[in-house]
């Protein structure tokens, strides 16, 4: 069900150059010597669980079948919410049970998921504060040296997440338009939406679709930042399949605004 | 005495992504290839030798024994201040005679200090601002594949701290009182105090304690930040065993200041 | 004419943890599993072609030969702008043909210099966006692992930078007088020139030689930061053996400017 791939994969908020995110390292590679640590973002805003659920999409995307992924993104560690591993698109992915697998479990299927008690598979520093060190890490390291998911912890039966929250995570078609949302900036300042290159019937033209949001509109999804002049906005299917909307040469993060949630829709005319 | 173990642990003021982070890395690895190159943090405030000094202390607790440890927050680099290699708490430490080793010195029983004089062991690049590439990472690197410390230089016979800057540097308990200062925050904003959960007598109760700072005070040492509401205030132990004042889903740090140095206190009440 | 070393140096304009490098390390990891992934740095200012074109040639001396370098600053992403790999000083360095390699063309030999094209070696996924990953992580692992840099497309034969952009980039002496600028700021805000330490004639008296810039100037070129008090400003030669501006335990970018570009000289008085 489960093949490891040697490759640990650490998303947090713990930010840039935080010596947590060392921690981590260590108390993973103490138990996994051989694995390839690899660091997807520790940039995520702190405690901010909706662009943390959004990277993991991406990270799952990116990293090859058999990848550990943990994600820390924890306001509620040392309380009593469950930390989860599921076996999600070929990979494992370990977090707090706080919303951080509504994106990845509404657009994969879940092959399995158990809650971490096995704390044979602990590390041996028990902290209340920092659960990425002491359980989450040690954890992945021993499912990258081959211990089944099953002996973490009991199977969680219930669905990872509910038919309610799928439906509002991910943009709906009525008619000619398509309603998303704004769902994260990335490091260039470029708004990516909840829209996806499949979400947009094959018949529609791009180049005559229009993208709104509030007061704002586009004329026309290109293929290319260079179809554009440095300054002006382009709308553009990004590299994860994602409609977003850019600067060219700039930020729209700074020049718009955008903040996740904001509403977007792509509207077909004169079809 | 000193067994290295394969990790390197980089501790700098060099500032996140500083391409000096890799040139020091280079040159280590063009002497020992096979060694692990972790990054304890860059993000050191240019030249604070205090705030590195307890980052060392975090970093000699999360590492394994055998690792080597460069801290490079050295503003006389070029003078004639000394860079030492001293083994402390199972681990090798280099760094420059600065007060860097103020924190670990007095925490850890220090088995052996040497300066760094032997020039075989320096790397081929010779520069008068860069010591971290040109003698420091080559030197961990000579240590990582087995070179005994006595080969690096002469050893040093007198203390590495004084009593006196030890008894400075920790918190001391006067009757029903703990008077401690603020270390460092950490990037969630949290700030920590040199106040170790030892230091409170076990019979006193956590829950009843005052935590006090400037005109601020605190009731109850917690176990948890969601023992509080988002936006308050809570003193816990940390994950270093060291008391902090935290702001759940909030910054300390930007709320209060507390910068290094702002006394606190642990009070008991009705005892 | 190139033997691969095992390394694969990354220097970006993505910002620091973003997940994009992540992605261009799991491309590169998915081909060359055993290559050392090296960050230079991920810190160039967004679309910032000449910073880049300065941190290449640092890179190229700080790393060993057989070194991949895969310089991704590429605002043209997605338009015809070529992608190249070039051998350069021992070194292999991939990236779009935007003047990223002017500084590194201009100083060292140019041995090969091929456009990427064969899609053979390019990656399984396939964005107008994001080359880096798509395109130059992969061939660089590719290279990595010995495919010879004849089969990643056809070469090309006039020269990489042309006489008058060379004329342009470095510092040129006229009798008394070094006449350059200033190039970038590194982590610390020293501001590093185009005037290097061998175009300082030998029998110049280092110590009483006069830097100017704007309205400003500095006695002296000093050998350590310690010479001057902290705040001061010091003109010394740096690691990288090019002359820098630098405020004592502080900040000459912040404090005085000197944006790339700017003027700057070494004057010789009473000669």
């Amino acid at each position: 069900m489960f093949t490891p791939g040697g490759i640990i994969a650490l998303t947090t908020d713990f930010q840039t150059d935080s010596f947590y995110v060392a921690e981590m390292k260590v108390a993973a590679h103490q138990i996994a010597r051989e694995a390839l640590l690899v660091d997807v973002t520790h940039a995520i805003a702190p405690q901010n669980v909706a662009q943390a659920s959004w990277t993991l999409l991406r990270a799952l995307e990116a990293f090859p079948e058999g990848t550990v992924h943990v994600c820390v993104v924890d306001p509620g560690v040392g309380t009593d919410r469950k930390i989860l591993a599921a076996i999600i698109h070929g990979q494992a992915v370990i977090g707090p049970d706080n919303g951080l697998f509504d994106v990845i479990a509404s657009r994969y299927h879940v092959a399995a998921v158990v809650e971490l008690s096995n704390e044979v598979y602990f590390g041996p520093r028990r902290s209340h504060t920092f659960h990425g060190r002491d359980i989450m890490a040690p954890v992945a390291a021993h499912l990258v040296r081959g211990i089944p998911l099953g002996s973490l912890g009991d199977a969680i039966n219930r669905p990872l997440v509910t038919d309610q929250t799928k439906a509002n995570l991910f943009a709906r078609r009525e008619g000619n338009a398509i309603h998303g949302q704004f769902v994260y900036a990335d490091s260039f300042g470029n708004c990516v939406t909840n829209i996806f290159a499949e979400d947009i019937p094959a018949q529609w033209d791009r180049s005559r679709l229009r993208i709104e949001s509030e007061t704002l509109s586009l004329d026309g999804i290109a293929t290319t930042y260079g179809e554009r002049q440095p300054g002006e906005s382009v709308a553009l299917i990004g590299s994860s399949s994602q409609l977003e909307w850019a600067v060219v040469q700039g930020s729209a993060a700074q020049k718009y605004g955008f903040p996740a949630g904001t509403a977007v829709k792509i509207v077909r005319e004169n079809a």
